[in-house]
């Protein structure tokens, strides 16, 4: 393949040189379509696999390096905690100190209430906010992310696993599937991350996201209806969806609300969200709503201590275990049914999970301008569900509200996760019997004023204004949670996301340029309407890489550009087409699919007497065009660097064949 | 092509001087970006639903027309015979009778071998191409295609069904099954076609139906094996993949063989190849291929029934049931499991039948430079499956070997089809007694030299050359046919086609470009090395839309990019990076995460004190910087028309702060 293809490069290089001579730009030097040095076939795939799963470069810092050295750096790349603790001090650590405070109290009441929606005992989610942290602090490499159970992964572990087991009946049964799911999920997590398969979140845009988050809020806001209004009611709806909910709350309207529940509730409910309010306002008072609902806790469970309020109906905590986590390993399933079952819910709560927890590390990892590696942080995740799930822990990751308080709080490093955990085991050892007394109704109050902040309509309006496909998977998701469950909304979110994908692949945009007046510059004549057509020459540029997916549609759509150029201009011969131009910049590859549509296309100008010319084909495309040798059949010398030299070549023959 | 280039040069000097002399350094009449006018949300979706939809604008010719003109155009469109029989004439009538005649000699012995790769008896392989080419010669737009059972869907539908019923013990059920997959998968092809999803079935790359097609054309000829060397067992496997299949043959070596068989069937099937060869030789006798199995067929049977060899273990056809299709609309399982069954089992084989029709459709239609409008033949195809469902017909579709026999006898129209048609039925009215003492060999023979045309060797050849990533795709499925199953090879082809989308859009190209000397022309520095760079300039190329799914990959790529550069001037202050120019021409479109991730990039510059300046935003993507005032934030004077514009932008900045 090498040889003649150079001596045709050489061939043609004099003639161009010559031909362009006079077409170029001021000194007359017109350039040949560069066709890349051939690289061989372990090159090729090395640079493919390198972008594809080394994109960020994991190995940089070991380049040129001893070999000491190296281990050292690989020991350092594992337990990051070990190059940033050597500078390490007494200032980070007030900033620290201050932070992990602040998110303790904050973490330890919305802990109880997560846990709850989990259908685990409140000192699960207590659990979960100790040995998850620590493990993370040690190997996670964002410094603002404050790690513990969050509301969204919670209900969703709640749904999916009740969807199996009934956790009224068989609550022993249930929390080891709870283990086994929050040990797999950790398993899919470093997985991911190991084996660099960690962009398949990104998979999960933006917009399903916006939209999946809303929808959960709601629904979890729904659910705390049961706590906040005092219904006590067994035949309270274990469904998620907004009808249900709404049906089994009014059903119960006569006999089961209890006012005084709802007064305690309402009360601090409003405090909360004046908290929530001045926090919003001035940046300076961040602390105020984040311990707020310790506030609210304290107050509340001192007022029901005093007046025996549980004696009027008011549904209260009672009992938290005391004590640091109890081991679980033998508590996991791993053989039976339940494996397969705590593996399929491990990888959606564990993919949902590190989706949320990515996103928080690079939002506050672009804040304070520092790189976070994604694929080391799922091991990280990976590595802390997996202990979790054998501490008697389930699926904690990064909580998007306490890792605000955490950055505004000033924290400096992750040191402030231990701080929060160790908060947490104190109060797992000497503070939990303090509970009993907390009315149920201000841990649903605490959730409802916590999840309403992941109701973010403003991000839904710029989608709108911005992308209405994304609008629509926005939507999907929204009411897919709202209306049936999370796993349907999910699903919606995940297969709106995929039909994007395939649409944009399937259906490249296709566009006619003209030449900008007094420029040499093609552009896309309905962007630019000022643009001129070349009389006689049609301009077509083809915007996305020419697959097996889009390359029939791509060369009927050319056609069919011609077809309306032609109807305009029929019947006055001197504007008849007699050339189309391909411009290629856009087509960055092209497969054996797209040279078939091609060689096609090539054959239907024939019939018709015009001219195929291509412009600017890329190195990938020109390096195709060459090795399937469509690039003889065109005829080398019709491709060209730049529109405006594929026009000069079509123009004076224009010019000779008019009379 | 004709005219010499020097010729050229004396033309085009006067026009292209002027239209260069303004794209130097420092355009005088500087363009500004156009931002397209602004479409209402209807026309968007308007257009865009089109683009998905309609993209061969199926109502193009309903434009400007009387009503009663437009339902005339309504029916001739679903029955195109009305209008092409209009200017039918004795003529074609010739062209059409030869190639019918031809077609016919050539699918009576191979649909009678099909079937039994379908595990029917041989009749069904006549019904099916007795009724199913006279509905598609009514409904069908391909010229040239020409109708019946292939290898390739029998062998899909043989396994798949027999994975459900065993075929020697419920003769009765398996082929109710069968008419109940038949009936599905025409309903499949016929929605695909009235809800315009036909681009559905791009999905499937060339490269991966080469492979497919490769292995099953292998597999079958493997599955010959047993007719061919006369193996009577019953242990014979029924398992496709090559090993179990040798292992059958080669146990069965001792005792099982029979070699009159083995004799008739070789010497035959060396006929058979070297008439194939002389048919590719010389495409003059294209008919010597054609009519060759129908010949041996002849000689076979006439040999037997003189040598009576079928009493020393030579097996023959026996029995062929007489008549014409007998109905079996009653015979479909409309309720039960098996509906379920038949349902999916005919929507596998009616899309591989559909993607088998639609490229033979396309090839030959290109050939003669005809339109067709690929929804409108899945809507034919469908019709005409249904309609065989019920008249004991199972899955026909277009052969390509036929067809091409069909192209080459001179076929004019579909009436081809219809003589082909009336041959069968004469067939089986009069002649199929006389089928009784052909060799089950011959058919075996015939079989195998037909699927040797499947196994196409160049195109692999050329598939390895142009796309490595398609070369896997392709030996994938093939391998997957070949060693474990018709099923399996398939997923794999379809997982690879779509992984090798979501790596497109999940990876997308970048680039670094230069200035090619003596141009205003920036190029990827990879591609022509003597692109030269712009001190304290770097300019970056995203060669793809920007979307969720690469959004994060495109910022941290060009930060990677950055730093590269960084590191190589650094300590250089005269060259310190000061812009960064991102050429947008290939971003076709950007979503909310991309306008995010530009966001971020746009921050991470500031706290490097880089300017981000973009260089021609397309239509789409201008629209939502604007819609997203990320314009704004960037600066409207930082978005420039071309990359030469902007670097003129920033140089004599460069100059001015250089001492």
């Amino acid at each position: 393949m090498g040889t003649p293809a150079d001596e045709n490069l050489l061939d043609t290089k004099e003639i161009d040189e010559k031909s362009f001579s006079s077409t170029g730009q001021a000194p007359p030097h017109a350039h040949k379509v560069g066709i890349p040095p051939k690289q061989n076939l372990f090159n090729e795939f090395k640079t493919t696999i390198k972008e594809t799963f080394f994109a960020d470069e994991p190995l940089r810092h070991f380049k040129d390096q001893t070999n000491r050295r190296k281990v050292v750096l690989s020991i350092e790349a594992i337990f990051p905690i070990l190059s940033w603790s050597r500078t390490y001090n007494l200032k980070k650590f007030r900033g620290d100190l201050i932070a992990g405070l602040t998110i303790a109290s904050l973490c330890i009441p919305q802990d109880i209430g997560y846990s709850k929606l989990a259908h685990l005992d409140p000192q699960y989610g207590l659990y979960s906010s100790f040995v998850p942290p620590l493990i993370y602090a040690v190997m996670g490499s964002s410094r603002d992310i404050a790690i513990g159970p969050v509301a969204v992964v919670s209900l969703l572990l709640g749904t999916l696993l009740s969807d199996e087991i009934d956790y009224t009946k068989h609550p022993e049964e249930y929390r080891r599937l709870a283990f086994t799911a929050t040990f797999f999920a950790g398993i899919t997590q470093a997985a991911l991350g190991i084996f660099r398969l960690g962009f398949l979140i990104d998979f999960l845009s933006h917009a399903a996201i916006v939209g999946f988050m809303g929808g959960a809020a709601i629904t979890i806001a729904l659910q705390q209806l049961k706590g906040f209004l005092g219904i006590k009611s067994k035949n309270f709806t274990t469904k998620t969806d907004i009808v249900s909910v709404l049906h089994s709350v009014f059903h119960t309207a006569h006999h089961g609300w209890n006012w005084q529940t709802i007064l305690i509730g309402a009360s601090f409910l409003c405090f909360l969200l004046v908290a929530k309010f001045i926090g919003k306002k001035n940046k300076k008072y961040f602390w105020v709503p984040a311990i707020a609902p310790l506030i609210s806790v304290v107050l509340s469970t001192f007022f029901v201590f005093i007046t025996r309020a549980d004696k009027q109906g008011v549904d209260i905590v009672r009992n938290i275990e005391k004590g640091i986590n109890p081991s679980s390993v033998n508590q996991i399933y791993f053989s039976g049914e339940y494996l397969v079952k705590g593996f399929k819910i491990g990888v959606v709560a564990g993919m949902i999970a590190l989706t949320e927890a990515v996103a928080i590390g690079r939002t506050f990892a672009t804040m304070k301008d520092y790189q976070i590696d994604g694929n080391k942080e799922m091991v990280a995740m990976g590595a802390m569900n997996v202990v979790g799930s054998m501490t008697s822990c389930y699926v904690a990751t990064g909580s998007f509200s306490r890792s605000a308080v955490n950055f505004m709080a000033g924290c400096q490093t992750a040191v402030s996760n231990i701080v929060m955990s160790i908060v947490v085991v104190l109060t797992l050892l000497f503070i939990t019997p303090l509970f009993k007394y907390t009315p149920n109704a201000i841990l649903a109050a605490i959730i409802i004023s916590a999840v309403i902040g992941l109701i973010d309509i403003d991000a839904a309006i710029l989608i709108w204004k911005i992308d209405k496909f994304d609008f629509i998977a926005c939507m999907g998701a929204f009411f897919g949670v709202v209306f049936v469950s999370v796993e349907i909304g999910l699903l919606i979110a995940v297969s709106i996301s995929f039909a994007k994908i395939l649409l944009q692949v399937t259906r490249p945009r296709t566009a006619i340029l003209g030449k900008i007046p007094r420029t040499a510059v093609y552009r896309n004549t309905q962007q630019y309407p000022e643009a001129t057509k070349i009389p006689g020459v049609l301009i077509v540029r083809v915007d996305s890489a020419i697959y097996f997916s889009n390359s029939n549609y791509v060369k009927e759509r050319i056609l069919r550009w011609l077809m309306d150029e032609e109807e305009k201009v029929k019947g006055d011969y001197q504007t008849k087409i007699q050339f189309l131009i391909v411009e290629m910049s856009p087509v960055t590859d092209i497969d054996t699919s797209g040279i078939h549509a091609f060689e096609e296309l090539y054959k239907s100008l024939k019939k018709r007497n015009i001219e195929l010319v291509l412009a600017n084909p890329g190195p990938i495309v020109i390096d195709k065009l060459y090795a399937s040798s469509f690039a003889d059949l065109v005829g080398e010398d019709k491709i060209f660097l730049t529109v405006a030299d594929a026009v000069a070549y079509c123009s004076p023959k224009m010019a000779e064949e008019d009379p």
